[in-house]
Order: C-alpha cells, then structure tokens, then sequence
C-alpha cells in the first residue's frame, strides 16, 4: 500500500494552510487533554548510532519516557540510521544498556524502568524511501493493534547536514502522521556556513517541513541557567528596571572557555571554526537574551521571537577591527595529520575568538558586549556576565567598608553556565546589588565555598542559586520539543538575521592570520585583548613572535605614509587604515586653522563607502575638531530622500552627525527633495542651494572640499559628458548618472575650484585602472570629470591607498 | 614731604596703560637681570600678628629669604597690623622666633640666618593714610640710605575681606612704588560669596589695582602635587594622548575629608559653608587643571588661563540634584554658642557636599567628576584620582594574573595631594598603565610599605613618586608671586567663571536641609552616595532618622500625582519633578502608541523654561521613546535666527536633540529665517510650515501638541487680541509680541484644536493668577487665547504644578 491519500503535505498555498491550521488549532486545544492524553508518540532518531544520540540523546529520550509516559502518553522510539538492522541494534543495545535512572531512583525500580523503554526501543535501517513508507505503515499499524489514537511524530535528525534534504523528503513525502497528528522535526546545526548557504538550507526544508513543524537545537538554550535568563529578568523586574541599560552597565562578557582543543573533529572544525561553531550561535542567542527589549509575557513565544530580532536590527555591524583571533599551535599540524595536507600547509581557521559587539539603541548605545571563545585554553567554563558601573562614591575610608554592603565594590550578575571553579550551574548576583527572587522549587542557595573567589570577590559576596536537580540540556529540550515550546529553538528568521550579523566579519577575515597560542595556562597574557570605541586589539605585540606563524603580517615599516607627486599635486598614500587617519588628522588641522581665523569653517563632503570610514574616524578620537563651528555641506547627492538609505546624506548622519555635535542650522543637506518631489526643475533646488552657499560661505569659497573618483572618471554626481557642471557659471546642478538612482545633484567643476583646499581620496584595487590612466592625461573634464577638478587658488591633494596607488 | 608726583597711579584710560605696560615690559625685560638682582624688594604683610601669617606666612616669607637674598636681592619685611606698636612687636618677635630652616641646615648657621631675617624685618601699625604714606616714605629713604635701587613692593592680604577696600585705596594713593618698580598685591579668600558680591568686589578692587597687580591666592596651587598636575600631563603626553579623554576615563574623583569640625570658626563657616569654602576654590581650581585641553605650552600663563576659561564654558549647569549635603550633629549647637544663638536654632550650613559635574565637550561628555569635602569625616586626605575604565579582557582565569601586569586589574592615576595613610604628598599611576615620567631632580620613588594598600589595590602596584623636599604651599606661592608665575593664582575672569558655575547651584540649595551625621568613623554609609544621569543622592534612605533634623522634609505621600478637573478637562497636579515625570510618561506612552498604529508619532513643542525640564527628563531614562519615528515640530518661534539664544528651538536642541538620536530630516524647525531674512511676510515661511505639515502630518492633525500659558493668558505664540491665528483657514501665522523679540511665528489655533492631544503644562507661583483667572472663564480666545484651546475630536490634559494649582 502507497502512502494513503489522507496524509497532509506540505501545500504550496500557505495563506490557506495558515487558516487551516489556525481552526485546526482551537480545534485541537479544545480537546487537547482529553485527546493527547491518550495520544501515542513516536519518536524517530536518525543518526540514532552516533557520538550525540549515544552520549545525550537516548538518555533524553529516557528521560522524556519517565516523565511523560505516567501522565498517559504512549511512547515508541525508533532509532535509525544507516548501517545494517544487526549492527545497528547491536550499538542501541549497548546504549539502552547505559541509560542512567534520576539519582533518587532504587536500582530494582531503574531496572524495571530501562526495561520498559527498551521494550519500546527499536533499531531500524532507513535508507530509501521505501523504508520511510514502512517505517509509517508499522506506525500505523502499531497504533491500529493497540488500540491508540496517533498524537503526533518527533522525527530528531542527528546526522550531518548534507544528509538533511533527502531526509527531510522522505518524511513529507512518506512518513507524515495522518489528520489530527502532529509533525515535529528537530534539527541539530550547523544551520548553513554563511548567510547564502543559511538562506539555502532554510529554503530547502522549507519546501518539506512549515516553520512551526521545525525545531533548531542549539543545546546552548537548554542549558538550565541560559534558559533561566530571561525568566530572571522578569520575576527581578523591579531590581532590574533601574539597572538594565548603558546608564548602569559597564560591559557585558559572554564567554566560553573550553580546554579541549579540536584533535579528531578538523574535518569539520576546519570548515567552520570558533566563530561559526560557537559565536553565531550559542554566543549570539545568549546575547540576544540579555539584551531585548523584555517582552511583557516572556512565555510567549512569538513575542520572544519579535524582541529578538529586534535586538538583531540594532546590532552594529561588525568590521575586521571587532575581532582578534587566535589558534592553538598545535592545529594545523592535527588538520595536516587527519586531512592528509602537505607537509606546508598552514590553517587560517581561528580556534580563539573575541568579538566586541555594540548595539545601537538607547537602552545599550556605548556598552561593549564582549563575546569570546576559544579551544585549548587554561580552564573550562562558561558564563554571561554583567558587570555594573561604580556609580556609587563612599565616604568613608576602605578600611571601614562592609564587603557584602559596599556600593563601591564591583556589582555584578553573573549567569554561571557551567564548569570552572564553580563546577555546576548557578546565577550569582552581588550582595551589594540586591536580593534576586528565583522559583524556589528549583533553585536553591548555593553551599558557602570559604576560599573560593569568582570574578574578583569570594563567593560569599554573592547570592548564589543553583538548581535543584542539575538537568542534561538535551533532555530539557527533548521535553520542550514535546510541549510545543517554540521559544527554546531557533525560528529561521532568528537564524537568518544571526547569519546577515556574522558573514560580513566571517568574509573580512577570512584570510586573516589567527595569533598562535601554545594552549593551556602557557598562553599567558598572549590572548589577552583590549577594546576602544568600535575595534579591539590584542594587549600586547609580542616582542618576538613566540611561535612561527604561517604567514607573516605587514612589518612596521609597511605602515608608513609615503609622499609623492600625482598629477603635479601632493599626493599622500598609504595603507587604508593610515590613509584613512592621516586624512581626518589634515581635515582636523584645517578646520582648527579656519575657526582660528574667521570663526567658522565649511567643509563639503562627497558620499560613497571611503568617506564612511573617514566620518567613523572623525567621530572618535578627535576631541578638538571644532564641530560646533562647522558647516557641513554636500559636494553631490542622490535624488531621492532624505531618509533613503542610497542617500549620501543617510551615510553622513548614521556614521558622523550621530556622534558629534554639529548644530542642526550647521548641516546643509542638498535641497533635492523639495515640495514632495524629487529634483524636480521647478523647484529650484540647485538655485536654493547656491543661494544658501552664496549667502553663508564667503565668496563661495569653501574651505575644504572632499570629492572622490569613480572607476570612470567622474567626482561628485559630474559624470563624462554631463552637459551641466563642468563649466559655466552655474554653482550648483542637477545631472544625470549612468548609474541608479539617475538623477543627481552635485556641485560644478568651477564652485568646487574656489575652494581652498580640494582632497581627492580614492580607495581600493577597482580604482588602480583609473588612477593609472588619470595620472596621464591632461585637462580634459569632459572625458574624465576629475581632471578638471583643479583649485583656482587652492590646494589640491591626492589621498590614495596603496591599492589604488600601487595596485 | 607729600607722595611724589613721579608716584603712579592707576589711570583710568586701560587702553594707554596698556600700551605704556607693554613698552615698559620690553625695556624691562630688556635689562631684568641687570637691574632687578640689585633691586630692593619691600614685603609688606598685612594682618602680619593673624592665625594664617603665624602659621604659614611669615614661613614662606623667611623662606624667600634663604632662596633670593643670596641672589643679589635685598629684602626688607614689614608685618603690618591694627594693633599698637608695642603689642604687634611682641607678637611678631615670637613668630620670628619659632621659624624653622630647612633640615639640612646646621643649627649655628640656621640661628644665623634667622638673626639676618629679623633684622630685615619689623612691624608697623598700618592704620590710616598717613600710615601708608609713612610706610612709603621710610621705604624710599631706605633705599636711598642703603644705596640700592626699588625693585617692587609687594602687599600681602591676610585681613579678612570687610578691610580690603581701605587698604586698597590706600596703598594705590599713598604707597604705590615709583617708576620702574613694581607693585604686587596677593589677596585671600574669600573671593565674594556668590558671583554678585564676587564681581562687586573685583570691581572695587579693579578700581585701584591692575588686574596684573593681583594675585589671588588659593593655596591648594601652591601645593607641590596640584601644581605638578599640567606639569605631568605635559612631560607625559604621548602616555596620555591616547588615555585622557571619555573613552577612557571612568571617573574623576576630587575629593579633600577633614577630620577637624568647624567649631571656633563658626562665625566664618556660617556664612559660606563647605561649598563656598572648599569645592568653589580648591576643588574647581582641580577640575580646570585635570580637565583643560593641554596647551602647547604649559608654561605660558596666559595659555593656561585661555584654556581653563574654556574648561569653565564646557561645565554643565548644576541643579538642586547634582549635590548632596550633610551637617555633623554639634555644628548647629557650636553656632548657638558662638554666635549666641537662641536655643531652637538649627543652621542650614552644610558641612559635607558631594556634587556631580559634568563636562559638556566631546573630551569628557558623560564621565562624572564627583567633588566632595567635609568637615568632622573618618580621615584627613586630599587627592584627585583618575579611574580608567577596564577596557581589556584577560582570557586566563584571574589565579594566573600578574598584579602589575593585567590589564584588568583597575588602572588609576591619583594626585596625592596629602594625609591620609600615605602621610606625604605623591603622585600614583598604576603599573598596568604607563611608567610616568616626572623630573627627577625634584620627585623621587617612594619607599616601599608593605601592608599599605591605596584606592583597592597595594601600593607595590604603582609607580609612586614623591617630592624630594616637601614645601609648605605658601612658601611656594610667594615664591611665585616673586617670580611673577600668574598661574599659580586666579584672575578676576576666572573667579567669576567660577562664580558664574556654582551660584546657581548655591541658591538652589539656600534652603535645603542637610542630613546630619554623627562625625568620624561613625558616620558608617550614612554619607555615601551615588549618581545616575545628571544627579546624585545618599545610597540610603535610613529607615529611621538616626538624629533629629532641624526641619523635615516632605513626605512620600506629598509626592503623590493629583488627579482633578480643570476647565472641564483632566487636570494633574503634583510637584514639579513629579509632575515632569509623569507628563514625559504620558508622551512616551501616545508615541509608543502612536507609533504601533501610523509608524510615526507628530509631535509639536512650545519653547520657554518649562519644557526645558520635560526634555532634559525625555532625554535620559525614556528608553523606549521611538526618536527614530518621531518628528518634532514646533508650536512656535521666535524671529530670531535659529541659532540665536532666544530661538525656541536652541532650548530644543541643546536639552533634547543632542542628546536622543532623532533623525535629521524628522526635526521640523519653523522657517523663520528665510533667505537670511526674518519672517519676513514676502518669503512666506507660514505658509511654507503650512505645507509642510499638511505634506507630512495626516490630516493636519499631530498626534500630540504641547502648550503652556503665559500669565497674560497667551499660548504658544498667540496673544490677547491677536488679528491672526485665533480663528480662520491659516494653520500657521505670523503674530506680534508685547514682549522681545516682537515678531514670533505660531501654529493657529485652528490647527492646535485638530491635534488627537493636546497637553497645556503650567509651572510655577507666577502662573497662579492666570490659572485662577483662566478657571473661570469661558470660551474667549480674543482676551484669553489659552481659553480656545479645545481639540475638534481629541484629548486635551492640564498638567499643573502645586505652586500653579494651588498657590
């Protein structure tokens, strides 16, 4: 007998399905416990042989059979794989064997229990689709003899990602529970390598299973303490409310030191490495967890999904400087031993990772989230630890403090995921902070520990909970999966937003050279980082390179700014970086100069992506500019709003205007959006704004114009050929770009040429070309717009990186 | 012989004085060395017989003696006083008894030196003009008796400063030295009791002295480790370059803790308190020192004053919340008998403050500066001390930290200004931070003191240097005011800036009660006190008052928010910090809304003094305040260019815009100033708002509008018997003040009466007439304009403070 028609498949309409599913739902909550509670479950391991369902999976499965099965709930566990049906019962048989009972269980009643479950247990090859249809049809026939109504289906895919698409077939199409049964699949990561592979994954089960059907493991969440964290939040929400933003908190570490290093898992730890292994996902959930918005029902699912990603939408992006990485030395030579590499061959995987992480809201702004891991370290530990700012000033001599009452001393919560000193799971709270309230059927006080100190103070600083029964992750989730707990898994829009957040710093570093670290307590200070504004950096530069790298990275001399000649005017060149800093210190200098002398100064800034670093790096650091005697200006703009995120003026507001203090009458945006409409002709825009120039900047001479270069020549919105702004009287013009959005508005050749002071910077290997054929030709604006950019009276410089430069 | 007309006199033409200063300066420079190792030099030292002369003064005099007279300089000493001659001699010859010479002097050699010392001094009643006029006549028969050439005179202040204005008349008529000489009067505090009194007597002063005549003493710069503060930044540059700014800096505390009470000096501390006595001085005269922008040239005085100027304008404005203020128990019983006070009095005096500054740069934004002083605490210390922010992340567990080596331990800077367990004067840095680099010739390492532990960590863990000799403060000052080192001292402009920043503050507290405190160790946590945002308070309520204060403050159920009707509409009532709350509650609470219904949230907003208090509460703690979806408009304006101190606007953007990340083009200023012209009526900036509105806002209707009520009855820019706005199609008009400036532009009332809300806040004793009047009224917006506010369709909410409500 085929597949019976009954069986639901996935449909393509999913507006329908949704309807269905919303009447099936009150429908099935109506008789849910009449109904479930004789329900009978079956529970489909695949990869049922391997490392994680022999180490955690089976015994969770045990677990949900002794917590379940007494309430009514008929249970049948079928282990799959894809060895042979002899084979594989062998290995189940041993696993069976191994179960443990709960500690508070008698021997003769363990015994019993495992009996039961393994009589229920059952090993079973499922290779081809046939076995799937048989695998359903004992189901049914099962449920059928004994008399059961079917309840629903766990299908726990424990088996490489490759595997998931044929699988996952299988099931839609051969082994789905008839009407009025469930369908749950729980998939274990990796969820994809980069966004695009995510984004495929997520298609690919897409068109198999719905979302609700879908249950990503990241065990990270079943951890009891992890998922303690935002149940935490909301029963100490008045203690919190006062505490919980950038006016308290000093920094948030969230860590995961591991001794272990990857020795037998580099085919697969060479693919991924710590990032992708730990940060993107464990790291990042538990981010998430402390820095949402709390939602006032934490228990609803959605609305824990809804404030997750919106802690991802405001997430700064990450950069090659929020990063350092690091790897033990004796991994390429286990990558070259287990993969059969050559003898040279060196590995740029990182096993050590710190990630500094801001989030740009105004409950976070400016507090760093510290996220690190790491393999082959001095100590095994995890933990979230928020430490509050010393806002508190004590009068008295230190001699007279009370420890556990001091405000001055550090005051921190600390979710103490597990291992380390501690050895077990617990939330720590200092006493001088206040008393925590914690379900006290399953957590409790933590046994006084004299000697031993966390985090700077002794235990008895702090109140200190653990749980009550200490709990494997995997059965928690196991459970979850079973009660229908979404917010315990990863929906794929949470998964895909962690993957956006990511694969721009996984792209950038993809050849960085890691730092070599001997492992364990020998790594010293050498892994030790330090952060500043948006980037971080290793605390120290060893002297002497402790051990040979696989490359070497640019020497000191390399960093050098070089001065030369280009197009008979100064030309500065110099690593991005350098280039970048030397650029916004000459800007700086300019703007202290023209202050000095006529009070104010007018600088006009062109948009595009090298400009962005440079208003990052006025934005930091350069605590004299003059900013509030600063007119900033547009030298070209796209014609579309404002607020359009292809707006020039959208880059100079996120990274410059956010950060400093230019007073709003001091910012002329280019009129190009007037009336409701675009750049329309009628409205003058290009006349109000020269008007506006005219009026306020003297002889419509700027003081500093910043332009760029396109591959094709062009500076500002004035492309080859452009029919306005290359010569005449016309200060300011609309054009036209081949490029979208079309209409531009830019300032002409000749207003730009009043200027002081012109700086051309041009950026990147695309610009070599360019740069190559520029620096021959003559004055020939129409051809290539930047020729013609020449100061009547000013000065012009060239800033070109050593990619455009030297190629 | 009457005063020779060669004698100068202050002119009352600055201008020619200076220019006849500026070419005597160039001849004397010219021939400085030649002449003035010959000169004589005449100290005159009034209030020679008083406690700080006998204490220190005459000290640093003998020690000018030892420094200079070997030098070629000839000295002569007069102690002048009220008292008879015979009296004042007896008194002085004591005091020159008891001097001290430096240690290393042998014992023959020091009675030597003090034999010369008393013969070049003498006292002298200085009582009336005839006096002075003496005084100046025995000087230059002196001079011409011993053959040697006037150099200058200087007159030393240690009179309190009722006396000043006698004295400085008479000295500038009667015994001001002949040309060629200089004349150098160095002055005590207090300097003035508020800016008023300040200013007042630096006018009368003014009127005989030059302001380079002047050298007012505040003797924390002459102390070796304050005066070495520019120094070290200076010598260390390159070291702090990269540290001293908000990114780096945690806190600066500036702190001096007594141990000594007031008592027997009462009828002095009564009148200024710990405030006017220690943090308006000493500890200001720090702050300006740690947080100047470092000038070029550190010693250059006039460098050092411009850029301590500038420190003073970056200061935020102090409010009633940015101190705390405490009274030992037995001050007020020590007043009532020194001052024969009845019993039942109690003195508002403080004794102890601890106040919050803040520096509104891009340098120091959002790091607190705490000062606090106190008389009768639990030890005598004075020190600045630099926290830095921990910014490093150290991978191994804390038990393989080196000490002075991790840079998570905390890293700290502390000018040890003197006392406390370190018993001498020292600067500290951490040696995780930077090995500093001070002049060896005067500052040594200190020696080790096993045991001793500073600020949290033991003192092996920093570089600790220490004066080679230490030197009382005024022997140094005086020193300086030989040498003409003007930095060590303040100028009139200075003081005043100084004044300018604490009166506010001064008269926002005249009536506040202090808690009181036992004095010494006891006071335990009792004056411990903490910050957040822009204010600080006591870190505990005590559940009991632990003394009976002399008054009591208001009671928590004072605080509560009263709800009644007003006009027929919602009235809420509270004090003013309660009633600010509530009402930025209110509006957080329609934009949230707001927001989740239409995606934006329109609101418009009056100027004045009222709002001012309602942003700066928006701008801190209102997390969840959707600024990226808000637009602010305005309800009205002022003709004024936008960045002009009255524009309506400036109050916006200083107290809400700078502080909240709303996006540029979302901020709807109103265009009063058009093409560089003032709502004139041919740009048509009404109607331009007009179309503006009608464009963004739909149907004309914003979603809040926020009004006040002037005490003639008007709102928003809408006055009594206004021609436009009170009625008709205009949604925007120009209107006319009776106050400056006339001209103003206005939303309709047409327009505020489409708003969903409109809330109207009235603060204030002032406003208790017009909201009497305005309770009884009807609808007559012509005499009353605030009489026609009545949304179409949506809510209208008084909110009203007590003072307003109920008188």
């Amino acid at each position: 007998m085929v597949a019976e028609p009954s069986f639901k498949r996935y449909p393509r309409h999913a507006g329908v399905w949704k309807m269905l599913t919303a009447s099936v739902c009150v429908a099935l909550l109506a008789c849910l416990h009449a109904q479930e509670l004789r329900g009978h479950i079956s529970v489909i391991l695949l990869g049922a042989t391997g490392d994680l369902a022999r180490k955690y999976l089976w015994q969770g499965l045990f677990q949900l059979y002794l917590d379940e099965a007494g309430k009514g709930h008929s249970f049948r566990f079928h282990g799959a794989a894809l060895t042979t049906t002899e084979q594989g019962q062998e290995v189940i048989a041993k696993v069976l064997e191994s179960l443990s009972c709960p500690r508070d269980t008698a021997p003769a009643r363990c015994a019993e229990l495992k009996d039961q479950f393994q009589q229920l247990s059952e090993y079973r090859r499922l290779k081809t689709a046939e076995d799937y249809l048989a695998l359903s049809k004992d189901i049914e026939a099962w449920v059928q003899r004994e008399g059961l109504r079917e309840a629903g289906r766990v299908f726990y895919f424990s088996v490489p990602p490759f595997a998931y698409a044929d699988i996952a077939r299988n099931i839609n199409s051969s082994c789905r529970p008839g009407p009025g049964a469930w369908l749950r699949v729980a998939l274990e990561k990796p969820f994809g390598h980069d966004h695009r592979s995510a984004q495929q994954l997520a298609t690919e089960l897409g068109s198999f299973f719905q979302e609700d059907e879908m249950y990503r493991v990241d065990h990270y969440l079943g951890k009891q303490v992890v998922a303690q964290i935002l149940p935490f939040r909301d029963q100490n929400r008045e203690a919190l409310d006062g505490l919980w933003s950038r006016h308290h908190v000093d920094r948030v570490e969230i860590i995961m030191k591991e001794t272990v290093d990857a020795g037998g898992r580099t085919s697969f730890y060479e693919e991924y490495g710590v990032i992708r292994d730990v940060l993107q996902n464990h790291l990042t959930e538990i981010l998430t967890l402390v820095a949402m918005e709390l939602p006032r029902n934490v228990s609803s699912s959605e609305a824990v999904l809804q404030h997750k990603l919106q802690a991802f939408r405001a997430l700064r992006g990450l950069q090659k400087g929020s990063a350092v990485l690091g790897q033990y030395q004796a991994y390429s030579e286990q990558v070259r031993r287990e993969l059969q590499k050559p003898d040279g061959f060196h590995s740029l995987t990182p096993t050590f990772a710190g990630v500094l992480v801001h989030i740009d809201n105004l409950r976070w702004e400016g507090v760093p989230f510290i996220l690190m891991s790491g393999k082959a370290l001095d100590e095994r530990v995890s933990y979230v630890r928020i430490l509050f700012k010393n806002q508190a000033c004590c009068v008295q001599s230190e001699k007279h403090w009370v420890p556990d009452q001091s405000r001055c001393l550090p005051q921190q919560i600390v979710f103490y995921i597990g291992h380390g000193e501690l050895g077990s799971p617990a939330v720590l709270v200092s006493r001088n902070l206040f008393r925590p309230s914690l379900p006290s059927a399953s957590w409790q006080e933590v046994a006084g520990r004299p000697g031993l100190h966390l985090f700077g103070r002794p235990l008895s600083d702090y109140y200190a909970y653990s749980p009550v029964r200490e709990q494997d992750a995997y059965s928690i989730l196991i459970s979850h999966i079973f009660h229908h707990r979404k917010d315990s898994f990863i929906t794929t829009e949470n998964l895909l937003a962690s993957w956006v957040f990511w694969t721009p710093l996984l792209d950038s570093l993809a050849h960085e050279v890691p730092r070599l670290y001997p492992g364990g307590a020998e790594n010293g200070r050498l892994l030790d980082f330090e952060f500043s504004g948006n980037s971080l950096a290793f605390s120290q530069q060893p002297l002497e390179q402790l051990v040979p790298g696989p490359g070497s990275g640019p020497t000191p001399s390399d960093f050098q700014v070089l001065r030369a000649k280009y197009r008979e005017s100064p030309l500065i060149s110099a690593w991005p970086e350098e280039l970048i800093a030397k650029l916004a210190d000459d800007i700086e200098a300019t703007a202290v100069q023209a202050v000095r002398r006529f009070g104010k100064f007018h600088l006009a800034l062109s948009g595009g992506s090298s400009p962005i670093a440079l208003f990052q790096q006025l934005a930091t650091g350069h605590y004299g500019f003059p900013w509030a005697h600063t007119h900033l200006w547009l030298a070209d703009e796209r014609c579309v709003p404002l607020w359009d995120p292809e707006s020039n003026f959208q880059g100079l507001q996120a990274h410059l205007l956010q950060h400093v203090r230019v007073p709003y009458y001091n910012i002329h945006p280019m009129p190009v959006h007037l009336r409701q409409r675009l750049c329309a002709e009628e409205d003058r825009g290009a006349q109000v704004y020269a008007e506006e120039i005219s009026a306020l900047v003297a002889n419509s001479s700027f003081d500093l114009v910043l332009l760029g270069m396109g591959t094709d020549g062009h500076t500002a919105s004035l492309f080859p050929q452009s029919p306005t702004g290359l010569d005449g009287e016309q200060l300011v013009v609309l054009t036209k770009s081949p490029f979208r959005p079309y209409q531009r508005m830019s300032l002409s050749l000749p207003l730009i040429n009043r200027a002081r002071k012109v700086a051309v910077l041009v950026m990147g290997k695309m610009k070599r070309e360019i740069a190559v054929l520029v620096s021959r030709v003559g004055h020939e604006p129409r051809k290539w717009p930047i020729s013609g950019v020449l100061p009547d009276s000013g000065q012009l410089v060239w800033y070109m990186d050593y990619e455009a430069f030297l190629g």
